[in-house]
């Protein structure tokens, strides 16, 4: 087998399941990878895991069933603030190093869905910086030149996965590390909801703020790994189970910089590649609603110059005390400023950071997500060595605040600069709209380009999960009006012991239509060649073949069954309807589907 | 027109909308009440409005519409830490009092609703206390003697209403100061959920805790109050809208005390009544589960022996530095002992806080609501003279845990002891079940007696909303299955342009059946004469009567439209059916509605 460029993660495991590839096949060739990027690189890691340990876990993989595994033998990397069992963990200070008694949560979770960890990558000391070069083990670059920094403080990973080393690594975002890397390196960056992802087994920078993050090469990719990952935990302050928030689809409102609050720190290309994002957002149906800047730029200064650097001290207070001349100096200058705080006035950052997020969260009643630059632009390591706290700050413009407000971020790439360097514009929502965060992340992508990582090579970005295959005998049934769970002809669909297998789309060329004086009120969907939409959101069902028949057999008029395509190109059963009947409604197609209409 | 005992707020609004009373008429008898009061106990009130202003309310209500204005004439008292616009806010302490220049906003939505503000009530300082002896403006005592204390920090909003001089009163609690004050005087004490009403012009003790409270004669008259005024406020940085959380109705589980953490103080006579409050729930259809009470315990010690108290120092620093010895020495005291703590002190609390939560909020698999005493035991004056601190902490056993849980919680009057001394019981659920907890803990005040106040007067502790007049022409139909919002036929409804008036139970005779084989599921509903049940949950619709009557038309077999009694006796239209077939289907009466019946 030929290795793709990106390993994203549907065809590695999908290739495993036909017996065409192994995991030590995976295993060899990541090993390969690794090697011959470390010429080019060799900040990229602080510890692999050995390649005997490596080759037994493939073969540990290779004695279980490839079908109950999602992530059978997807090889990953992990931030080196996150513990994997037997291995250091350094978070890039060789001084508090300790050598990890059980794996973080999260990883427990990867490993036991089929993935391998292949080592523990570099990062800006303690997770304190946005710029990669906090480090004792080296600076990594961006994937596209050595003199650019790689963004931080998740560096090591984001370069393993621009460089396709691995499927996707695991980082961390408090102020934006699980985002900048991406934006410079040409990935995804997915920051979710605070605290879905447990953050045992991970050294704290902020623990009211920290989240695990995902790097890939898709938001398809990324977002797999979050649901994989989540899992609610008693042992962490600040978990809290998945209570997913839906987003509009078709049709959405998006918040975007004003014109005096867009800020490229002197650089004009992203300036135009920001103004490029938000057409092709409008595109897909958005509506570009310019945003108030002040209260998120507030925010950000409660991270930094705040009592929240009071936070970063409480996690390392003994450590910080007993070995303050072993930490990196500029992360050490860091920790000093936290000195100055007293009790009280930690209270009052709190009630400052809640006060902003009640003035925010009214903001989400103008538009459904914001979609910002990443970062103002890429930077040299040299004007990072000249500065390295003003320009660290710079980097973290658009990230910030992000946390401190409780919104969940999807960083995707978005094009290059004449000069051949990365921009990346973030997609951010209220908490817990992770799912259709990402989902929209990957339209934007799809229209962007659909390209990732250091070659920027095509990615599979799909907009719908998986529409699977159905047991022998079953049938699967794709819904799209009053039997949509919630709706008033569901019961049918329950009396028959359906089986929710996907929610998902068409195909693009399909419109619907509010059917006239349909009790209950009912829509109509019908196919229009050429015709390029938003699909329509369907719930695709599965059912035995008697079950199937009886519901068709009581389907009133104007109602009928048959082939749809879904927005990956599959085919499925669905509901047709006549058209002559359909077109006398409402064309309702631009709200995405019949749960967003506006009848 | 003779005033009851205890001035519960529907019969007084009915009055005046039936011309019988006017708000000058109320305002009067408060004088003469208050007046008279004064010579029991003169440690009642700080600031009393002054009886031209009262009467210049009343005329300016009498200007109004009465059937506009909820709480028309309604009097009600206001602890001294809330601002009311023109009077001072001490706080009890004189060398902190400042003249409000706006009203609290919850003062303010009262007031919109027809209330009259009739003064201001005494307190422990800075609402530090259990007690209600912690004060410069006297001590007050319990309406059940002179020698006992009222209880705190509400002391004098607690003893305004149980001696029948207002309606209802105003409180705060953060750590028990609207509970244990209702427990030593016989009345209700409703916790809302923290930040569901406005904290705006509140003097803060702890505010990512403190709640604006409620005292009244009963349940029905405190839900009401909060209802009224809740309201989401931008201004507050712990503000929440509601969004109300169902508990379960007929049968339902609840949390006790194990025998061993049965801790009253060397009181037996509390010990019966605790006992004899879970055997009247467990008549009421709830079962009784143990609880573990030692995350509990170990979450109330964060309060005043950890960095919390930092948070009480925090609202008042400049104050407490320039005036320390003006300061109450008690709660003085209390105050000096937050300069112990560190800036990471307060984050590394506030993590044990958030862990404590994941632990206990695992609890509610168990039981749907705890069920602990308010209090141990009541207390003397002397008693609390000889150790403040101490005794002072035995108050706050049952209470202290509940705002740092993140819970809503009722105290109710749960009987008298062999000496005449009242108990209290309080009713405890996780955030946002206000609403259903008010109407569990009024079921069980009408079980455990349904008397309240210095008297213990009977008082009328409906436990449905009202279900008031459909106008003229128009048609009230009460839905009991399938027509239920959320449910399959719902849109029949709609359809009609049907309004929802009430959501309410039908009178104890009813029992309700899963219909065999309908399509979709419906129950039946019938009633039994003697029999005496949950009742079942209803909505009441208005129609008007060509809606009404297409939709009865319209009703397949076996259901039929026949008059049904609710639970307050009145009667409406509603769903009934034939009894034969409601009997072959599976009783589900004790589940206390369709919405919450296992099929």
């Amino acid at each position: 087998m030929i290795f793709p460029d990106m390993l994203q993660i549907d065809p590695l495991v999908a290739s495993c399941r036909k017996g065409t590839l192994t995991p030590t096949d995976i295993v060899k060739e990541v090993l390969a990878r690794v090697e011959a990027y470390n010429r080019v690189d060799p900040a990229v890691w602080i510890t692999l895991v050995p390649a005997d340990r490596l080759l037994a876990r493939a073969a540990e993989l290779e004695s279980l069933s490839a079908s109950d595994l999602p992530f059978y033998g997807v090889p990953f990397a992990v931030k080196d603030n996150i513990d994997v069992v037997g291995l250091p963990t350094t978070a890039a200070c060789p001084a508090f190093a300790y050598t990890a008694r059980e794996s973080a949560e999260v990883v427990r979770c990867l490993e036991a869905a089929g993935a391998i960890v292949i080592g523990k990558t570099n990062l800006d000391q303690f997770a304190t910086g946005l710029v990669g070069m906090r480090s004792p083990y080296g600076q990594p670059h961006s994937v596209f030149g050595s003199e650019y920094v790689s963004g931080g403080s998740s560096s090591g990973s984001a370069v393993a996965v621009a460089a396709g080393l691995v499927s996707f690594a695991l980082g961390t975002d408090t102020a934006g590390s699980g985002r900048v890397p991406a934006a410079f390196n040409n990935i995804v960056g997915l920051k979710p909801t605070r605290g879905v992802l447990s953050t045992h087994g991970l050294v704290p920078a902020c623990e009211s703020l920290d989240c695990i993050s995902i790097f890939a090469s898709s938001t398809a990719d990324a977002l797999q790994v979050e649901q994989v990952a989540r899992a609610p935990d008693i042992r962490v302050p600040y978990s809290r189970a998945m209570d997913p928030r839906k987003l509009p689809y078709g049709t959405f409102r998006f918040g975007i910089l004003h014109k005096e609050d867009r800020f490229f720190d002197g650089c004009p290309a992203s300036a135009v590649l920001y103004e490029r994002a938000i057409q092709q957002l409008e595109e897909l149906g958005g509506t570009a609603v310019e945003l108030d800047f002040a209260p998120l730029k507030e925010t950000a200064e409660l991270l930094y110059s705040g009592p929240f650097v009071v936070e970063r001290l409480t996690a390392l207070e003994d450590f910080y005390h007993e070995h303050r001349g072993d930490m990196d100096p500029t992360v050490g200058q860091i920790f000093d400023g936290a000195n100055k705080y007293s009790a009280t006035d930690v209270f009052k950052g709190i009630y400052h950071q809640n006060l902003l997020k009640q003035e925010v969260d009214r903001m989400w009643n103008a538009f459904d997500v914001m979609v910002l630059p990443t970062a103002p632009r890429i930077v040299t390591k040299q004007e990072v060595a000249a500065q390295p706290i003003a320009v660290n700050s710079m980097l973290g413009t658009y990230t910030n605040f992000v946390n401190l407000l409780d919104m969940a971020a999807c960083a995707v790439p978005a094009g290059f600069t004449p000069d051949g360097l990365p921009f990346g514009v973030t997609l951010i929502g209220p908490s817990f709209t992770d799912d259709d965060l990402a989902l929209l992340a990957g339209r934007f992508h799809a229209v962007s380009g659909n390209t990732s990582g250091m070659n920027n090579v095509a990615v599979t970005s799909s907009t719908c999960t998986a529409s699977t295959e159905a047991a022998p005998g079953n049938v699967l049934l794709a819904v799209v009006g009053a039997h949509l769970k919630g709706f008033p002809l569901h019961w049918q669909l329950e009396k028959e012991h359906a089986v929710l297998r996907a929610t998902t789309r068409t195909a693009p060329d399909y419109r619907l239509f509010a059917l006239p004086d349909a009790v209950p009120p009912k829509p109509g969907l019908v196919r229009e060649k050429g015709f390029v939409g938003p699909g329509l959101e369907v719930e695709v069902y599965e059912l035995d073949a008697a079950g199937f028949g009886r519901f068709v057999s009581a389907l009133p008029q104007p109602m009928a069954i048959g082939k749809i395509t879904l927005a990956d190109g599959c085919e499925v059963s669905g509901f047709l309807c006549s058209e002559a009947i359909a077109r006398s409604g409402k064309d309702i197609t631009a709200s995405g589907g019949w749960r967003y209409a506006t009848l």
